[in-house]
């Protein structure tokens, strides 16, 4: 029901970034309260069992959101930025695009062993970016890592990317 | 008490991002869950009874609190982004940097009159990028706005930038 709601509110636009993309705009979920408010929960109401003491929040979209779930969930909240960003000492993970190639970055103290660890970013595409954050977080050795996103594009089956057991949730699949 | 504590956690970084800069690196504040919950607590002290609608968050540090800002104050989100970021309709605002020009944007029907805004960003230094999006946000006739920073660098005068009225406020001044 209120998924349904959910739904119908996000704005689809057409051709951007490039042609022939429909792009889900989740601002358009963000400027209203009330869903903001209702993202947050349904996020939240996930994890709320499981312990999480550290939230990951993907540069730069996965911050928006990231930093509310964290603190709803009581944990610590940590940015994954691109190459250069992060004034302290990182360890990164470099992974191919459509055209060359990404590096991103997490701080070298910012996870340790006895965490349990969520990852937060607004869109799962073909998965990219989300492999080479959880695979920068496994070299953490933490206890456990989940895997969030407020959309799941499944037609490019992104999930299949993940080793079988990775638990991957998404609020809306479309 | 709490905002020497807070005050004395934050990480300095000498000479980043280039030579002779101090960097003040809050991640070091964010990964910390107590730091991380307090920071939103004593932002959203100064504004509960303001009646905030909207929260405009800079990218991209200004949106990890920004959106836990607006959860807890019950407002929207609104991201100001650089140039080309935003998918749907933009009104925007250049400004100088440095070297060369910047220019910021706000999705057009993201703000409207009878909203009470608050602008939240991490840093103010010598303030161009939040003067940049105060004169922004002032483009879509709101109420009032407010504008917040976590940290002032007060040797810097960005304050100065900005009409004598206009309310700044921010949790700690170095």
């Amino acid at each position: 029901m209120s998924k349904e709601r959910l739904k119908s509110s996000l704005r689809n636009i057409p051709d951007f970034p490039i042609k022939g993309v429909q792009f889900k705009d989740i601002t358009s979920w963000f400027v209203n309260k009330e869903h903001l408010a209702e993202l947050v929960d349904l996020v939240c109401d996930i994890y709320k069992e499981r312990g999480i003491t550290k939230v990951v929040g993907i540069e730069s979209r996965g911050f928006i959101l990231g930093g509310a779930i964290a603190v709803k969930l009581g944990a610590g909240f940590v940015p994954a930025r691109k190459s250069g960003k992060l004034p302290s000492e990182t360890i990164s993970e470099s992974y191919n695009k459509e055209y060359g190639t990404d590096t991103i970055e997490i701080h070298k103290d910012a996870i340790v062993e006895s965490d349990i660890v969520l990852v937060h970013d607004d869109l799962l595409a073909t998965g990219g970016t989300m492999l080479a954050v959880y695979r920068l977080v496994n070299r953490f050795s933490p206890k456990k890592v989940y895997l969030n996103f407020l959309i799941e594009l499944t037609e490019l089956k992104g999930r299949e990317l993940f080793p079988p057991k990775t638990e991957v949730d998404t609020i809306l699949s479309l």
